[in-house]
């Protein structure tokens, strides 16, 4: 069996629940750390681990060019490349694509695209992308699908977003087909869950993963569609439709955070998951602040990732209870005080604002290390505060 | 009091024993790992706690131009600035001078010299080189001296050295005048004697830091002298001679590893260390290897930093039970086996050498981050089997 999916507590469309996979539980609403070239810049993963990661997200399109997926699935897929016991998902490649590629270029067949490493030629299709990802060896993956720019006129959209349900059914066809391959087995699985002991995860209320996998038989991959349809409601609707019609064991939203307005985003989101099966878990991939991430889990999204943590700590940009902070400002150089007086990251407990002040103005390493740890624990910390609020009842968010 | 050294164990010239500083006790001969801008690049505090370093070089230069010593001292001094609990030592200033500056002016009076962050005009003396050092607050600090260029002809190393001397007794007449203004205090020190109980260092054989504090009363500054003399050794034997007459807790051998074969730096450290009181701290600035600094602790050297492990390692170049290692080879892409199989940190323990290598090759700031972790370790193992050596009675290299 590749996924389960548990619903223990709902309030209203919200929901938490408890994804299980081979590498272990996710609970969830759960926001997704980015580990773009199988690592989350600058922090290691004795430290995702300590802050209760359970949840990883790499990206296709980087480990595709380096080190290559036949390096990464030779050292056991992505979990044993990057020494990660616990749970990942990899994205297509197709945003990448999108994004870092201005001379793309889209066929029925798939997209031919330059490396933004070297400007050497590759292409990828629905199956040359689940090829990848099977050798990766996430347990989640995602559909190879069409990211419709923004703006985007209806036709357009229309045209996009068939190709992503045709792409949808060819990328199903091939996972169903080579879904064996995955460069885990079950047995293979078993040293790796030692890892979660060194930590203290289980403080943290995660189950041992020796619990969880022993005897679960979740040992698969499993592949995610992609609904489509830009900023029109009623392609939103038939993507979903005809996304559900095809068949996944959980449905991500893309085309969000393309440049619209977060009130379009929001309304996108609602009107989508309507359609999609209450039972199965629901992805909104590339989202957002953490005010957003609260509300859209409020919405019934239980999956969401986004680089904004990891990349705004780069820039000196720290999210707190109070506020977010750019701690290259002048005012904190000779501040005492911790970061975030009510967070309990070990950033907070032991550094000062004048610390981590000096390191970012001296352009230091550990400014980045720091940074990043603690935005990753304020995301988290959000998160488990959403899910607490779900399962007392309550609607964790004042609309 | 301000320092205290107790010698446990000696085998002819090699000794080991226990430096008592108010910040904790310090096991040699010990390497300490340079944290230039009060940081050891990439590395967090408690990893190097977790490492079981117990006592940190940081550089007056780097620290005087940012955050400057006034905002440091504010904040109690280094060791609450960098949330350090550990002991510290600070150097004088005068060799980043000498290496970072072209345009530097020497006077009797002292330095004049550009920042090498903005071109900036300063001046440093033996007492504004006191003054930032006390305002900087590490357990010891260094005599303000000039570090004689290699190659130096006879007259000019020895008008050097008689301007370090005088450079010293003006240093030893500043300290004694104002080494109450440190800025901690015996009572400042208790709470940061909570921290080592975090971290797994007692397990590493570390007193508890409050057992150590409490009671011991080493609850001020130390300052050391500074023998210079360049590669002659009549001149270095009058250095030292005439250093020892000033009189410190604690005697440094500043001038080598500038440019000298390694058989002169060797022979500059026998030369010298026979003219120094066998029952104070000797510190050798600046070295080295692994092999070398074994090979210094052997000669009878108590103390050793460099910036090598920490450097070497931003480079990719691995010190290793097997040699050298540059994880940048291609060699190295499918090496599923640890960096060093005999290696017990926390690098060689999960990451595979082909990980390593792709983070360097990815240009990955984790590839630092567990770079620097490993040659730390690597350089702090060394050290302890070298003391173990010791304590067993015998001479802990093969000559």
């Amino acid at each position: 069996m590749s996924i389960g999916f548990r619903i223990d507590a709902t309030s209203k469309q919200v929901r938490a629940g408890r994804l299980h996979t081979a590498h272990g539980e996710i609970e969830t609403p759960v926001f997704m750390p980015v580990g773009t070239a199988a690592t989350v810049k600058g922090v290691s993963q004795d430290i995702l681990e300590d802050l209760g990661v359970q949840i990883l997200l790499g990206n296709t399109y980087h480990l595709y060019l380096r080190p290559g997926v036949e390096t990464v699935r030779r050292l056991g897929g992505l979990h044993g490349f990057m020494a990660w016991p616990r749970a990942i998902l990899t994205d297509s490649g197709g945003f990448q694509v999108f994004s870092l590629n201005e001379l793309r270029k889209v066929s029925e067949e798939g997209v031919t695209f330059r490396s933004h490493l070297d400007g050497s030629s590759h292409f990828f299709s629905p199956e040359s992308s689940m090829a990848a990802q099977i050798g990766l060896g996430a347990d989640i993956i995602m559909a190879f699908d069409e990211c419709t720019e923004y703006p985007a006129d209806r036709a357009r959209t229309k045209a996009s977003m068939e190709l992503t349900l045709r792409w949808a059914e060819r990328s199903k066809r091939y996972f169903e087909e080579h879904k064996g391959e995955v460069p885990w087995s079950f047995q293979e699985l078993v040293p790796s869950t030692q890892y979660p002991e060194k930590s203290t995860a289980s403080a943290q209320g995660i189950a041992r993963a020796s619990d969880r996998v022993l005897g679960t038989g979740y040992s698969a991959q499993s592949l995610f569609g992609i609904v489509q349809g830009g900023m029109d409601l009623e392609l939103r609707k038939e993507s979903a439709l005809r996304t559900v019609e095809i068949g996944f064991p959980g449905y991500a939203i893309g085309g969000l955070s393309v440049g619209e307005p977060r009130e379009c985003t929001r309304e996108m989101i609602e009107a989508t998951l309507e359609h999609l099966p209450a039972d199965k878990p629901r992805y909104v991939m590339g989202v957002g602040t953490p005010e957003e991430i609260a509300l859209y889990a409020a919405l019934g999204v239980d999956m969401m990732d986004c680089v904004l943590p990891t990349r705004a700590a780069r820039h000196g940009l720290l999210f707190t209870s109070e506020g977010k902070i750019s701690i290259k400002q002048a005012r904190y150089a000779q501040d005492a005080g911790p970061l975030d007086p009510k967070c309990g990251c070990r950033v907070c407990q032991r550094y000062s604002r004048a610390y981590l002040r000096h390191l970012y103005a001296s352009n230091e390493v550990l400014a980045q290390v720091l940074n990043t740890l603690h935005n990753l624990s304020f995301y988290l910390d959000t998160m488990r505060r959403v899910r607490h609020s779900i399962r007392l009842g309550e609607v964790p968010y004042s609309f």
